[in-house]
């Protein structure tokens, strides 16, 4: 990826395989003098399905903006049926945190948006739990402590909606939330939750990963960070990464180790994320990185 | 560890913890004058477990090395309750060799034992194909095709026993053989079976875990070898190790990646059990490396 | 390592290897009762010296706390000539951070500070720069800015200097501090100031490490973190780790893929000294863990 | 990748960068009904120079194969000012072997020529020891004993380019070759010569580095493929890759350890070279995989 700071288009894109494709992309952007800083592509060849990231600068692209989508529309997306996204390197996403009583994942993001790594901006934190109003608190966010029962979830989670749609919030991020949210709630956000789970998905699905991993007598861990599906923890994956452990380990140890897996695998699945970097398709995620 | 050459005696030992024991232990040892040159133990705290590995020096040690099991048993083992072995390092196990069509497992141990790095001896191979006798015939070593059907299965297990008593074997390596052994089988041979699993184990057990893996779009893929008990891919695991995919992989992709994951994982763990470095406690391995 | 939260004793030992310390050593803590939770030892065959790390329980052990040093001095280490350390794990060591304009370890260590994963203090940040001030501020830490010249270098060595004592310094860590120490101030803070450095050392030491593995086009990336030593870059490592990068990556990249590394490799080198699990020798590390 | 088993035409192109290159190939390929299986392209902006690796099926593609090079030259290759090559997927390029007394990295790409993994003949095995002939003759591969003094090392170097050229070799492999190679020979074999060098380069480059690496203390080891340059230990690197290691771990611990990782890391580089993975620009790799 280039060392580059100008403002860029960004064009996602699957639709049906067929000859060409490329071709008409790319004359697209060169006739209307589009300089390509990054150009990914990737072919299904089993499913036929094509997938294209296309970064360009918008300096001396003869298109204004506000044109490209329209024109775009009409003599691309629809002649080759595309499903498609077009985003710009300056928009900057709402980010919203759910979270719950552990603070690492808290901290690993707040830390990343103060250094700008993150390209976003935290309007609000919502917990089950009143503990980590103090980081909130710290790093200037608006903090909702919302508890959950049974009894109340349902009501909890129209408060959540209408918090995400007062702050204008574009996407959320359940940094180690230990709620299960409903399908209602998860169909409102499709491809725009992205949760953190402590184990190397499939493996060890549900409660209680580390207790189940330590039990089985792995010898590695992981974590998985996933958009959130209807189906517990069996969305598409947009990382994973794992580390060594040993009969040494307790569970206490498989915690700790497991926690630096855990920041380290949302951040890149946000940072991935807020670069426009995934595409979904048939529960599975391309990551053009 | 040493770099030593001279011969060792190697106790690997399981017992109730109690306080005293390495004292106990290691009081033997100088009592006699051996030079430790490897010592690892490891206590289990809620199970209350203790295990260790002591590894000395015959040189110098006043006990003659066929006195030294009934020595220790009169005075440490029977005394604390232990489960233990005593090996020797000039040991030279008999190792067979279990395959099927797929060759580079087989290669590969092939290789470490020519070259010295696997200190066995390897007198036969068993296979329900013919596909690697000329394999077989390349090192020299006595090649056994026996098909399997559900029909001849049972008979067809006798015929390996048989072999393997005939050729002395002391364990045996499933180096991606693809028929599962019946509980008869697999109680006649404990901990002295393993396999070779070509997924991250508890995830994707079964047939075709690459391409499970490729459908539920995982970013990682991994290899796990393990003690063969009656629960198929469930047995104490010795080894594993994983790799990175991408969404550019195709299954085809993720076996020729995993095919040097499983011959790797399955060296490391055949070398660990010939090095005595491995202890079975609860389904579970301690691996002292 | 065990999942026990009561009060224990550490010792760190290394010595001339020769037989019977092991049984010395742990007869002394079973005659007093002491129940080891965890004991390593590893001896260098090579150079002949035996190491050992062994941590009991206090409760139950029949000598006092502020006793078994004066015991052990005369019963063991003297006898042995061992170069000891004796520690008790409710001690909290005070540490120090010093700074430049980078935040991500910063942020990293203060977060894993918060959440209780390192047992220490942190009284003080010093700086060569201002920009860190608000973070200091927003975690309650006073927070000192010294800027350097090569002028008043020496000077301000001496202000660094007494506020370590003044505020009952036990060890200081660089993060990302982008300054060189002289060999006086190191003298004075023996294996006791852990620095960062952004590359696989002994690869890339010196400035600007990101730039050189780009232009040397390497596959893979790391960071290391080790004793600041009076030799730049080369005092004994604790911790290393990297990642895998690609032509894809412009040094921008590296940058942005390596500050993970930075804080991990920190955090745990970090996390090892406080643990009591480091021992120097050689200028070389044995990490028990 | 694509799982397809049809012939296709590979091109492999860099040149500088300007607007307008992805559309050109692209109609080029589409113009001519080309079914494109892979494409991956890279902008190195900071230098401007564009990369490209295009692989299409030759079925249904208007050019017949030996009309792609001259067609592709005056529409593109010229007017664009390219470097490039192109190949045929069903190319099998001829392999020769350098060796010295170790056999694992021989052991190694023999049997993956064998499984069918590396497309390529291997028509002989060269070595300045006797000792690896029985491998060859093993596998039915010439074998030609010429040992190397300072003396004759000229007259050795002219035997050898007789032998890769009475053979018609492609590409040689140094599969743990011990001679280093005069400047005259390694220029008539521009970046057709792959080693495998047992450090992670650039450090400890040149003789005995796990000694080197024990004797530094470091926490990881590494082998890197590179092709061979006139500057020792200094060729692009093709691959990398690296193991952990602890303060447990004797030189010969290394040394085993390190032969897992040289042959995995060499196996790697001789498969992206033979799949046409690879462009070589001002000494450093771009790898398309």
């Amino acid at each position: 990826m280039s060392d580059t700071a100008s403002r860029t288009a960004i064009l996602l894109i699957h639709c049906p395989d067929r000859r060409g494709i490329v071709a008409a992309i790319s004359r697209f952007l060169s006739e209307h003098g589009g300089n390509i800083v990054d150009l990914d592509q990737h072919v299904d060849v089993e499913q036929g399905v094509f997938f294209m990231r296309a970064e360009w600068e918008l300096k001396g692209f003869a298109l204004p903006a506000d044109g490209i989508a329209e024109a775009f529309r009409r003599q691309l997306a629809e002649p080759f049926e595309m499903t498609w996204r077009l985003h710009f390197s300056d928009e900057r996403p709402r980010m919203a945190l759910f979270v719950s009583r552990l603070a690492h994942c808290l901290y690993d993001l707040l830390a990343r948006w103060q250094t700008g790594e993150l390209a976003v901006d935290i309007p609000l934190i919502i917990s089950n739990h009143p503990d980590l109003r103090p980081v909130a608190e710290r790093f200037g966010i608006d903090y909702y402590h919302l508890p959950v029962t049974p009894d109340t979830k349902a009501k909890v989670e129209r408060q959540q909606n209408d918090l995400l749609a007062e702050y204008r919030v574009d996407f959320a991020v359940l940094a180690r939330y230990m709620q299960i949210l409903s399908a209602d709630f998860i169909h409102a956000w499709p491809e725009r939750i992205i949760n953190i789970h402590h184990s190397f998905l499939p493996a060890f699905a549900g409660a209680r990963p580390y207790h189940a991993a330590h039990e089985r007598g792995v010898k590695i861990i992981g974590a998985t960070s996933h958009y959130v599906t209807e189906d517990l923890d069996a969305g598409p994956i947009i990382e994973q990464d794992v580390t060594r452990v040993t009969h040494r380990d307790a569970v206490s140890d498989l915690v700790r180790k497991g926690r630096d897996l855990e920041q380290l695998v949302l951040a890149r699945a946000v940072w991935l994320h807020v670069q426009r970097k995934t595409l979904v398709y048939q529960n599975r995620t391309v990551v053009f990185d």
